[in-house]
């Protein structure tokens, strides 16, 4: 359950705001100015220890003074004087602030001492947003940030969060001019206090909020975001433009929000398992806003396509083909409806349909798009070049271009389109001419967009952008169609296992954060991994009898706690066949550890059962420091190690985790059974990602762990070798 | 050496239209008007077999009436009307002539007769730009296209050829509000004569154009264009906008234009080999241009990078790194002097800067941008939303906005610094808000942009923009800066070899496409290819003795005509031993053969030494529609055949092909000695793949050629295996 708190962050009845005062560079007379331009109807109370006036409002000396009750506190003091301001509100029993004022976490060592005095003083009393953020704007609450006086006053269906003010000026400003209105936008900074997993729950549950979408820097706890991301899982689209994933956008990152960036890898797999739809760029998070703010839930994505031109027909078609999406043929019916519509030689009257000219005759355009719109391989109608532009006409067609009210008449065509079939249309509509004198285009351009956005169709810059934004509206739909989104088994936490009994034994003996194989196998056997279980020998004569018990061939490895890549010394020796090569092999690897290995203290040396050649895998674990534990598949031997054919998840797994995994990989149709090798146990592996899942949650004081290789089997699959390493801490 | 004679298609003194009259829609009226609005200073005469007047001209009902020289013929007339079009011109010796009409192979059958036609009654007289084009755009000629009529008068250094004109209008249109100016453009639609080989051979040789650019369907003659593109090899940057080249583009692409679109593999050889710079969109070809047109031939690539605001810098970064670009650290002196003058707390005075706010004060941001220029580490300056609108800032800013003086101040800081450092200053500048009701801010932006790019700063919309476009420059530069533009030593072809003659021998005697192993071997042997070269054996007493003469252990294969899958079928026998093991095998695999292929014709087995063990890497051979013969290398097994890690090059090799072929693939790691493996012999792989390369070139009657696996050594390599398909033509 979200907190119902933070409704009074953007629906407040009463705001008071702190570091108010006469001068209008202060921040806080500027969020009152702000709050005058956006319109905000409830009361505005001003505080300042000097009392003053300013745009038409008393500054009460201390919130003593005011009777009312205060639903949102605003706080733009600077950094020394927040601690009493808190003090003051919760006395109040306000139980929402924001706090705009910066020079905290960000700015070094003595601001995140602060934070932590902050953070205690507010103790689960009132809610905060902030520091160092520019707060909310709330359409509907008449609630904007001090910059947005001018942002739009209608409400939308889009949510916005972002820590960082600045892009979130950009992302609104952009998306205002696409049609695009907002329920709800909360900037919260540093957040202390509210982040963004609090603030996504709260929105999940928001029924003003259709789609959400985020910018990113860093998460504050990763865990919990993952894990309410993943609740959701395609039920609400989750826009999330997440920056700093490379790894110089990483460190330039955490030199100004002080946040972590994460991997590449953990964030593929956070993206892979919640279903949130990933954007990289502002043009990209605009037009996938777009697509979902316009486009039916549920539709179909079967695209049919249209272009005054041939060359449209190429772009369009690399668009569609680049961004994974389907141009269907047409029915035989449609393709001979095109064909008579359109008698030009050399055109194309298969799917995507070539027109010849940008500008058809009204009748000639309705034909063609009502023709497509029919056809019931079309889900959608994209049309391309177009020339709904009266003075574009006249540029390029000079004196043979279309009367303005025949124009005029063509802008209507796709509007009577979408409603008489209901199938989306959508508009490319590019900026064809960017100089300054040609403005009056863009004036233009800009109002015939209008005119479709107004009238429910989709207008996007260019092919590239179009076919981009539909893709991800499409996979949104995929994973909703084959079920994924409905996959919420996420396994119920494991506690107090015999497993982790024996681990906390072992981990108790333990004298180096390196699990010795032996103690490995041993719980992973325990946790129902099946494993070659070596037996320690602390003698030759104990080797021999063991190997004697088990069956050659055998493998034979030094123990010790101080050796871990245990060939690189000569320590190891495989398919020994009988007595005599297991006396040779102890003799040949104790002389190779006293001459590389002097110091070493011996146990002696591991003898255990060899597997079965069998397809050569890898299963790894790591520890994120954003989301903390993540499982890693792939093939074994030079895929993993060269060609980082690897998938990975963040735990725990759900089935369909496991077995996206396991599919992911290149690899993969060598496990299928490739050139007449029969498949691996598929199923069998799965089971093994799942029974790890449970074994790393439970136990989390593995920093790492490597089974290397895992043989995989028709039947079954065994672990041949592995590694745990432990965290120190 | 380039056709001088297509100087005439830009710079004509005088011009013919065919197929001008009374009717303002004819396309050959349209295109006087065009020349009038353009204001083109040579004669103009229009011909008609009517007569008449228009726009002031006199209507000639024939050519012959027209006693003037003429020196470019543009041709409107209908398909039917063309052939004697041109006599009429070759008559009056005419040189140069433009197409316009269309109705040729763009429409079927009918229509590529009737271009051979044409092709047989020029051949040689007179070089013809079309049909189906929109012909020559030269503002130094005054010449321009039908729709060119407000296309810029001024001559610039960047010249486009284009087979669609459709797309060339948007192009130039575009790139006209970047600043970019054009030398030369031609549209040359279905290429019968004149093709773009011809068209970039001559603007090679232009000494008006310093940048080619090219949009691109399908070319003609790839093998000349290729060579062309690669002599040229870096010296003009030669930027391609290629499109078709998925699936769905290339088969939309062959619908309308009738040209083949090359698969991915050749385009990537194509582009790698000749230093041609890949573009994929408009923005990206607009930008691309913008790049090369505005920084300096050969300056440095790294970028220092100034954000009014921390997310910015994390954008930047990220764009940066995405795009393989460099952000050096400054010197400990730069990041002092960045300390000083910014005072704030929290922000970074390291690369990339954080202003901190989007409006500094001029006098700081001329001591930001200056301290980041003079840096001995930083190449170019790199500014990013410092708010040089006065209109934008009012909205973000409100009361606090600095005033219009100010503001006008801060433009001019980067040109200051630009001519004190020498070094490029590049300004992003997004169009922040996109509302209709923001009109006179797009037009400011607009404003501001011209300012900048008439003082030589470039300036790009976004981060990534900015970022992709300098990615093309710095990899250009780095070309050239590692001399790899200077590697002009393509091989000579070989003609008449001793391997010729065997081969031409051995197809005589071949009944099918298919060479066996045998046949292979010997000819690859003669190249200078290292194999293990099979005996044919037609009993098993053959064998045996083969077997004896070259010494144990050995290989059986079946030799039969019909047979190509020998393993599938039990017709390989792998490390024979011995007598006995040979006579084994051999029964073994004449039962297997009668059993699973009764009615193959069997020449005998093959017997061959077991080659030692080795990387077991892949070379092949196929020949591609547009470019023809290309060699292939990759790592052998599942490399090849599940992760595809191949690299292709066009043939014939120069050198540093061979060098970065091999360099290419991932698994390359495995060539260098992986896991104390040693390393391989790269050289000799290299010396193989150029024999390889002139085999392929002088015997074009290969169709595709597999040598799989070659084992590579310490030492040298071996083809193990080797099949080569003849072209049935």
């Amino acid at each position: 359950m979200s907190d119902k708190v933070l409704n009074r962050f953007f629906l407040p009845k009463s705001v008071v705001v702190f570091g108010a005062s006469e001068s209008i560079y202060s921040y806080g007379t500027r969020f009152i100015q702000a709050l005058h331009d956006f319109g905000y109807k409830g009361k505005i109370y001003a505080v300042n220890y000097k009392g003053e006036k300013t745009l038409g409002h008393k500054i009460y000396r201390s919130l003593d003074e005011i009777k009312d009750k205060i639903d949102l506190a605003f706080i733009t003091v600077s950094a020394k004087y927040i601690l009493g301001t808190l003090n003051e509100c919760i006395a109040k029993d306000i139980k929402a602030a924001v706090a705009f004022t910066a020079g905290f976490s960000e700015t070094g060592a003595q601001g995140r001492e602060l934070e932590k005095e902050i953070v205690k003083t507010i103790g689960g009393k009132l809610r905060l947003i902030g520091p160092n953020c520019f707060g909310p704007y709330c359409p509907s609450g008449g609630i904007t940030v001090v910059t947005g006086g001018e942002f739009a006053k209608e409400s939308g269906p889009v949510a916005l969060i972002a820590q960082s003010g600045q892009l979130s000026e950009c992302i609104i400003a952009r998306a205002q001019g696409e049609g695009i209105r907002y329920s709800k936008f909360a900037s919260y900074g540093n957040a202390i206090d509210v982040n963004e997993a609090d603030l996504i729950d709260f929105l999940m549950d928001d029924k003003n909020t259709r789609i959400i979408t985020q910018y990113l820097e860093g998460v504050r706890d990763g865990r919990r975001f993952f894990d309410i991301a993943r609740r959701n899982a395609g039920e609400k689209p989750h826009i999330i433009w997440k920056v700093g994933l490379t790894q110089m956008g990483a460190s330039a990152s955490s030199s100004h929000t002080g946040s972590l960036a994460g991997t590449g890898a953990a964030w593929d797999a956070f993206f892979r398992q919640t279903g949130a739809v990933q954007v990289s760029t502002l043009d990209e998070m605009t037009d996938a806003t777009v697509a979902f703010n316009h486009l039916p839930k549920g539709c179909g994505m079967r695209v049919g396509y249209i272009s005054g031109g041939g060359a449209g027909t190429v772009l369009g078609a690399d668009a569609c083909d680049t961004a994974g999406m389907e141009m269907p043929a047409f029915t035989k019916q449609t393709e001979n409806k095109l064909a008579e519509l359109l008698p030009g030689v050399g055109l194309s009257f298969r799917n995507p349909v070539d027109v010849g000219n940008p500008h058809p005759p009204k009748e000639l355009l309705y034909g063609l798009l009502s023709t497509m719109a029919a056809d019931k391989n079309v889900d959608v109608v994209v049309v391309r070049r177009i020339l709904f532009s009266v003075k574009m006409s006249k540029i390029f067609s000079g004196s043979t271009a279309p009367s303005e009210k025949d124009q005029k008449e063509l802008l209507e065509v796709p509007v009577k389109v979408l409603k008489k079939y209901g199938k989306p249309v959508i508009i490319i509509l590019p900026d064809d001419m960017t100089g300054t004198e040609s403005i009056y285009l863009e004036e233009e351009r800009r109002k015939i967009r209008d005119y479709f956005f107004a009238n429910g169709i989709a207008v996007f810059m260019s092919e590239q952008r179009t076919f981009a934004a539909l893709s991800h509206l499409s996979k949104f739909q995929q994973r909703n169609r084959t079920g994924r989104a409905a996959d919420k088994k996420i396994p119920a936490p494991v506690k107090g296992s015999k497993t982790r009994k024996l681990f906390l034994n072992i981990l108790e003996k333990t004298e180096t954060p390196i699990m010795d194989e032996i103690q490995c196998k041993k719980v992973l056997k325990s946790a129902g991994i099946k494993v070659t279980l070596p037996v320690l020998a602390a003698s030759k004569k104990e080797a021999v009898a063991a190997a004697d018990r088990m069956g050659y061939p055998v493998a034979m490895k030094i123990v010790s706690p101080q050796i871990t890549h245990k060939s690189d010394i000569g320590g190891v020796k495989l398919k020994l066949q009988n007595k005599a090569d297991i006396g040779k092999a102890y003799d040949e690897i104790m002389a190779a550890v006293r001459k590389k290995a002097a110091k070493a203290r011996i146990d002696g040396v591991s003898i255990q059962k060899m597997a079965q050649p069998g397809l050569e895998l890898v299963i790894g674990m790591t520890r994120d420091p954003q989301f903390g534990p993540m499982l890693m598949f792939g093939l074994g031997g030079t895929s993993v190690e060269i060609l980082k054919d690897v998938a990975f998840r963040i735990t725990p797994l759900t089935r369909q985790d496991a077995g996206e995994m396991v599919r992911q990989i290149k690899g993969y149709r060598l496990l299928e059974g490739y050139r007449g090798q029969p498949p691996v146990d598929i199923e069998y592996l799965e089971d093994t990602l799942m029974k790890l899942s449970s074994f790393i949650e439970e136990n989390p004081e593995i920093k790492e762990m490597d089974i290397n290789p895992l043989f995989a089997y028709k039947k079954g699959a065994v672990a041949v070798d592995a590694r745990i390493i432990l965290d120190e801490k």
